[in-house]
């Protein structure tokens, strides 16, 4: 069975890791941006010296690609995911997974066999979306949900306009996004969450990625004063508020569903240790791999607005932020995913990603699946974002069995 | 029976009232400023056209005092409040209790008999302590709880020192604080609460006023993808803290004390909507008018917080802002206040003060107690803040009554 090189491996993840610190150490290579210029020219140094055909499309994406006369009319399997971070990154979100494609192919390659479909290693233009909305921008693009010239025009946080920082940096390519649709789009990606980790699985098969649903809520109360007004004469928002949270923990738990809802954001007005908050806003945060459940939960929690606005004798608002559906990966792939695994004496277990990818993107064009390994404490977007080596190497060993199987019925003699 | 010159009265909380206003018409006299000095120097000025003595101590507490050679050996009654106001204030809030003690002063007067002993009229220095801390600053000073020197010192919100601005403003007076110690203080004051005006009464005779307890409290989670951190896998601040506020609440529901808590402020950190909340940060207000209820209450809430720690996986920490035992007022006052009210065919009861008075402070040197009136919906310290003047006038004939009673029985012809 062979293997990736896997000091080739985490040496490039560590080189690129260096790649945008600032004076404090921090990293961050936010899309557009002089470091993300850096890191890019780094990955293309390194598809360029593993001798695969470069190409950039308009939106900034980045493809390198492995193909040869015996299988160049075929459509290829593309691997891949971004090197753009958010701010004070850690050095494996997004980069693990390009990098790995990179030595899936590289190793391929060394074996001196061509493969019945060329392989194409992926990155994407501002997947985080910190400095750009939307986050998976350039996969969106290039999947055709949404028109080059408009993410061309995007205005950034800080007042850049998109296009004109591809062309400053030199990633505003020539060719349209969507020049290639892949026979398979398979995408290697830290967890991210603490599920893995917890209970004692190397590799995740993901076979769907969560819908999102995210609100605000608005409550409006009485402000008055702490002293004088006795509880049961209290129209208090904070206090509908913490029961809306409750709410939805106590429902999942009994609803046994996979389904998070989490109120990371809160804000009371006046905002004094001595008044009755008038005023409380906070987000909600809800996702489900299943839409139906999904629309469950969101109902179930307008029910809940209400009594609560009844029984507290306050107003509540919502406002929808973002609704996104959820994504059903390709079950062929998820069970070669699982089967290559068990191959290698990995445990695996099927999973949800929490987390949005560029494969949600990729997933509208072709049959795509996520390949997880373990992330230490479920933390990410964050510097103390780790995975044990072993689990790199081994997750990168899983993808270039996928690949190969994927394309096995078709391996040529060179 | 006498009353009170109604439209001298309302006139003068009008006027008062107009005193203060910035262009958009907002009333603030912070104390020390120009703007309450503006109020005081009206004050002073109707102190004199009705003949008192005017005395400033040395902390700034102007005292107008009617005396005359029959009564002069004997302890005063003392009658007053404050006339600084909060940030964006009404107009009622000590201001009433000031111009109603001068009014009851003045119909006595007017009626040309002599009082067993001397009346006086106080107007404490920063009561609202919004520009210097603490709060009844000029009361405890003269209670003898807090020494002039070190009062005088107090550096402001915005710089200034206590004492240099009462020089500025013409309020550093030579007489030492606490020069007269009231054979009784009696505090009119609009309730700040809905008590009186739910209920429908129009007198509160304030037996006593509330304890209070101030804590921060500080919850640490762990920050964690909102999507991909199962629910049972969580350590969520924020949860944490939304149990903390229900249970407070259901605590004192459960166990029918006069209780109030309040959760005024929160803040979560990273304040993220895809992350859940590492750290949770808020204040904790406890009152009761017995001290060893709050004692049980402020205990109740510690253990429940070790309880939430154990159970949500977070650590706890609590910070101590402010304690003050309750304050019981005199209760042959306070009985002479409901025999008043009732004498005048007004519906009275017994009630505790939720919130802080300069009667406090003076209760530590001799009998006191407060009436209160009905506050529209319980609000204060807000434009808003509004009593009906029926109400104010029935609240200044209940003082004078109260005067009247608590002299009788030395009243002598002129």
């Amino acid at each position: 069975m062979q293997t990736i090189d896997a000091a080739r491996l985490l040496g490039r993840i560590h080189d690129l890791g260096e790649i945008g610190r600032d004076p404090h150490g921090q990293l961050t290579r936010l899309a557009g941006s002089d470091n993300d210029k850096a890191g890019r020219d780094r990955l293309v140094a390194w598809i360029e010296a593993a001798g695969l055909e470069v190409a950039i499309d308009r939106i900034g994406n980045i493809f390198g690609t492995w193909r040869d006369e015996g299988n160049a009319g075929e459509a290829p399997i593309m691997l891949g995911s971004h090197v753009d971070t958010v701010i004070n990154a850690g050095i494996y979100d997004g980069c693990y997974g390009v990098i790995a494609a990179l030595e899936v192919i590289e190793t391929l390659r060394e074996r001196g066999l061509t493969p019945a479909r060329p392989i194409v290693v992926a990155a994407f233009t501002n997947e985080e979306g910190v400095r750009f909305a939307p986050d998976m921008l350039g996969s969106l693009v290039y999947a055709g949900g949404l028109p080059v010239e408009k993410a061309l025009a995007t205005v950034g946080t800080d007042g850049a306009v998109l296009g004109e920082e591809l062309a400053r940096i030199g990633y505003a390519g020539n060719v349209e996004p969507g020049f290639l649709i892949p026979h398979a789009y398979v995408e290697l990606h830290i967890e991210q969450g603490p599920v893995l980790e917890r209970e004692g699985f190397a590799i995740g098969a993901v076979e769907n990625l969560q819908g999102i649903s995210w609100q605000r809520v608005t409550i409006d109360g009485v402000a008055n004063h702490a002293g004088t007004t006795p509880m049961a004469m209290r129209c208090d928002a904070g206090l509908a508020a913490a029961r809306i949270g409750l709410f939805l923990r106590d429902h999942i738990t009994r609803s046994n569903a996979p389904s998070v809802a989490t109120i990371g954001t809160m804000r009371f007005e006046p905002d004094a240790i001595n008044v009755i908050p008038s005023r409380a806003v906070f987000t909600v945060d809800l996702r489900d791999p299943d839409e139906d459940r999904l629309q469950a939960l969101e109902a179930a929690l307008a029910d809940f607005l209400l009594r609560v606005a009844a029984e507290e004798g306050v107003e509540i608002s919502v406002e929808r932020l973002a609704r996104f559906q959820p994504v059903a990966f390709d079950l062929g792939i998820v069970a070669t995913i699982e089967a290559s695994a068990k191959a290698r004496g990995l445990k695996s277990r099927r999973m949800t990603s929490g987390a949005g990818h560029d494969a949600q993107m990729i997933a509208r064009v072709a049959p795509t699946a996520m390949i997880f390994v373990p992330s230490r404490d479920g933390i990410s977007h964050n510097p103390r974002e780790h995975t044990e080596a072993d689990d790199l190497v081994a997750g990168a060993n899983v993808l270039l069995d996928v690949v190969e199987r994927i394309a096995c019925s078709g391996w040529k003699g060179s």
